[in-house]
C-alpha cells in the first residue's frame, strides 16, 4: 500500500510519473538500457536534457534572456555560489525569513558583504517583513529572499520590488506550485526533492548578464557560466533526476500545467487551514497572508498529545507529520504531488484524534 | 532487449541490482514510498546511508582512520574541492597522465601551488611515467594521480611510493574493480557512474586528520569536514544514487566481493587484449604494463573503418564504442557490470567485421 508522505522533503512524487519510471527502468523508450545507464553525450539522454529545459522553460514562462542549468549540490551549495557568481560590487542585502533563508546570509559572509535588512525573528519567523524600496542598499549586487519557508510554513505575500537591484530568490519549497511572474527576479534557484525529482539535481534561472563575470575565488563547478556555456552538459550530469524531473514536468503539464496545479494547492491548503482554524484543538500560529500553500505547521495542546498525534499518524498510514525540531509540533507539507485525498485523510484523522484527546 | 552498453560513463548497472530497485520502485522495504521520496532523517534512509558506508568499507577493506563520505558534484567538483581542503603549505604535485589528470591540475593552480612533476603527454598519454621519490617535493600538501585514466586506457601498474607526502588519487573509473590497499593513499575519490551507481553521488574516502584545516576560501558545501561530522548528512543527500550504490556494494559482495571481480575483470581484460594483439586489423597502443582491465580503446585500419565498426556495432546491440573524440577509433569500457557474455558477443563482432571488411 502507498501511504500519504508528508516529509518536508524528499517528499512524494506523483504516481503517474513513479509508475512510468519504472515501467521503462531497464528499457527506456526501446534504447535497451535503463536512463541510469545512459552516456550524457548519448542522443537519447541529450533529448532528456534538452526536453527537461522546454518543459521547464514553458510551465514557468521563463523569459528567453534567462538561462536555465540543471545542476548538482542542492541549494546549500547555491548559498555560496550566489555572492561567488554575483560580485560586482561585493555587497549584498538579505531578508531573513528563517533558517534556510538565515543560513544563506551566514554563507554568503565569507564572500561578499552581506547585510541583513529585515529579519523576522522577533517573532520567531511567523511572519515576512515588509521590505521597502528604501531599506535596499543601491549599489548591493542583489537582495536576497526564501520565497516560502519550508520549516516554520511562510510565504512572501508578493514579490518585493526590489528597483534595480536583482532580487535572488530561493524557490526549493515552492516552484511550480503557482504562477510566478520570473521576469521580476534576477535569479530564481531550487532544489528539486520537494516539487519537482528526487534529491541530487538543482535548477538555477538566471537571467543572462548577472553572472558573467564570477569571482576569481569561485571554483569553476560553482560558477553557474560554466553550466551555462555547456547547457549543463560540463560534466557528468545528475542525469537519472533530471529524467525524473522531466516525467514531472510532463505530468504537470498534463494536468493543466502551473495554473491548474495551483488552483488545486490552494484548495489542498484552503482545506486544512480552515479545518485548523475553526478548531479549538488544532492551531498555526503564521500570520495570515503569509501563509505557505506547501508547508503547514499546526500543534495540538500540548507536546505529549503532538508526539501521540505523529505517531498515531503513522498507524494510519499519514507519515512524516513531526514538525521540525526548531518548531515542535506538527507540520504537513503538501506538495505538488500530494493527493488531495490525503489531504482529506488528513483531516479526517485529525478529527479523530481530537474526539478521542480532548 | 538490453543491450550491451560500452560507454565509459555512466554505463552499465548490474541487471539484478536494476530488477530489485524496479520491484521496489513504488514501495521500498514495505514502507509504502520510493526511495525517491524518503526524507534524509528518516529511519529507514538513515539505514541506506549507514549501510553503504558500512559495506563500502568492508569490500574495499577502508581502515578505521578514514571517513567515508557520499556527497554531490562528481569527480570534477573534487578537483578544487581537494587543494581546498588539503591546503597546509599551499603547495602540491601532479602527475599528468590523460585529460582529467590533466582538468585536476589546472583546476588546482586557483587555489594552490601546483607542479607538474610527470606527464606522458609527449606519447598521447599512452604510457604512465615513473614516479621516482625524489621527484616528489617533501612539502607538497599531496601527490594527485589519476589511478585509471578513462579516455587512453591506462592505469597504474602498482601505487607510486610518496613517502610522507599523502597520495591522492581519482580511482572513478576503477573504484572496486581490484583489491587496493587503501591505506597507501591519504584520499581516494570517484565519481560513482562508473562502477558503483547512477551519476550524481560521489565518494570520498579520506585519511582522518588530512581536511582539518580546510582553506577560509574553501565551500562549506566543498569541505570534507561538513560531511563527514553529519555522516554525509548535513544538507539533503543524492539519496537515490545512494541507495543503487548500496545495492551495488550487496550484489559484489553475493558474488565473492572485490577479489571475485577482480578476477572476472582480468579474464574480461586478457581475452579482448589477446585478441586485438593477435589480430593484424585491430590496434591498441597503451603500453603493455600500463593497460586499463577497465577502459580498452582500439583501432582498425583506418578512420573509415573505425566509423563503419562503431555504425554497425550498434546494430548488433553493441553500443557507445565509439572512442573519445581526442582518442578517435573505439573503446571498450568494461566495468564491474560488464557480463563476459557482451566481451565475448564484442569479439564475435569484431571477427566478422574483419572478416567483412579486410
Amino acid at each position: 500500500m502507498r501511504i500519504y508522505n508528508f516529509s518536508a522533503g524528499p517528499s512524494m512524487l506523483p504516481l503517474p510519473v513513479l509508475e512510468k519510471v519504472q515501467k521503462g527502468l531497464l528499457n527506456y523508450n526501446d534504447t535497451g538500457m535503463s536512463v541510469m545507464e545512459m552516456s550524457h553525450r548519448s542522443k537519447p539522454y541529450e533529448a532528456i536534457n534538452a526536453e527537461a529545459e522546454i518543459l521547464l522553460r514553458e510551465l514557468m514562462g521563463i523569459p528567453k534572456d534567462y538561462d536555465v542549468i540543471f545542476i548538482q549540490g542542492g541549494a546549500s551549495t547555491q548559498f555560496e555560489a550566489i555572492p561567488l557568481n554575483m560580485c560586482k560590487n561585493k555587497t549584498a542585502d538579505y531578508v531573513v525569513t528563517g533558517v534556510f533563508a538565515e543560513k544563506a546570509a551566514k554563507e554568503a559572509v565569507k564572500f561578499t558583504d552581506a547585510k541583513v535588512i529585515a529579519n523576522s525573528k522577533d517573532k520567531a519567523f511567523t511572519y515576512i517583513p515588509e521590505i521597502k524600496k528604501g531599506m535596499i542598499n543601491k549599489n548591493a549586487d542583489y537582495l536576497h529572499i526564501c520565497y516560502n519557508n519550508t520549516i516554520v510554513g511562510t510565504k512572501f505575500a508578493s514579490i518585493p520590488d526590489s528597483g534595480s537591484v536583482p532580487l535572488v530568490a530561493d524557490f526549493s519549497s515552492c516552484i511550480l506550485s503557482e504562477t510566478t511572474d520570473v521576469s521580476k527576479f534576477g535569479v530564481i534557484y531550487a532544489g528539486a526533492q520537494k516539487n519537482i525529482a528526487p534529491a541530487g539535481v538543482t535548477i538555477v534561472i538566471a537571467k543572462k548578464g548577472l553572472s558573467d563575470n564570477p569571482s576569481p575565488a569561485c571554483p569553476t563547478m560553482l560558477q553557474w557560466k560554466t553550466q551555462i556555456e555547456q547547457s549543463s552538459l560540463y560534466n557528468t550530469p545528475p542525469g537519472f533526476s533530471t529524467y525524473v524531473a522531466l516525467e514531472v514536468f510532463k505530468w504537470l503539464k498534463s494536468i493543466g500545467g502551473v495554473k491548474a496545479i495551483e488552483k488545486i494547492n490552494k484548495d489542498k491548503a484552503k482545506m486544512l487551514y480552515d479545518f485548523i482554524d475553526n478548531s479549538k484543538f488544532y492551531n498555526n500560529k503564521v500570520e495570515k497572508k503569509n501563509r505557505s500553500i506547501m508547508n503547514v505547521p499546526f500543534v495540538s495542546p500540548s507536546e505529549e498529545l503532538d508526539n501521540k498525534f505523529v505517531s498515531e499518524a503513522i498507524k494510519n498510514g499519514l507519515i512524516a507529520l513531526k514538525g521540525h525540531r526548531l518548531v515542535g509540533g506538527m507540520r504537513a507539507s503538501i506538495y505538488n504531488a500530494m493527493p488531495v485525498d490525503g489531504i482529506k485523510k488528513l483531516i479526517e484523522f485529525m478529527k479523530d484524534f481530537e474526539k478521542n484527546n480532548k
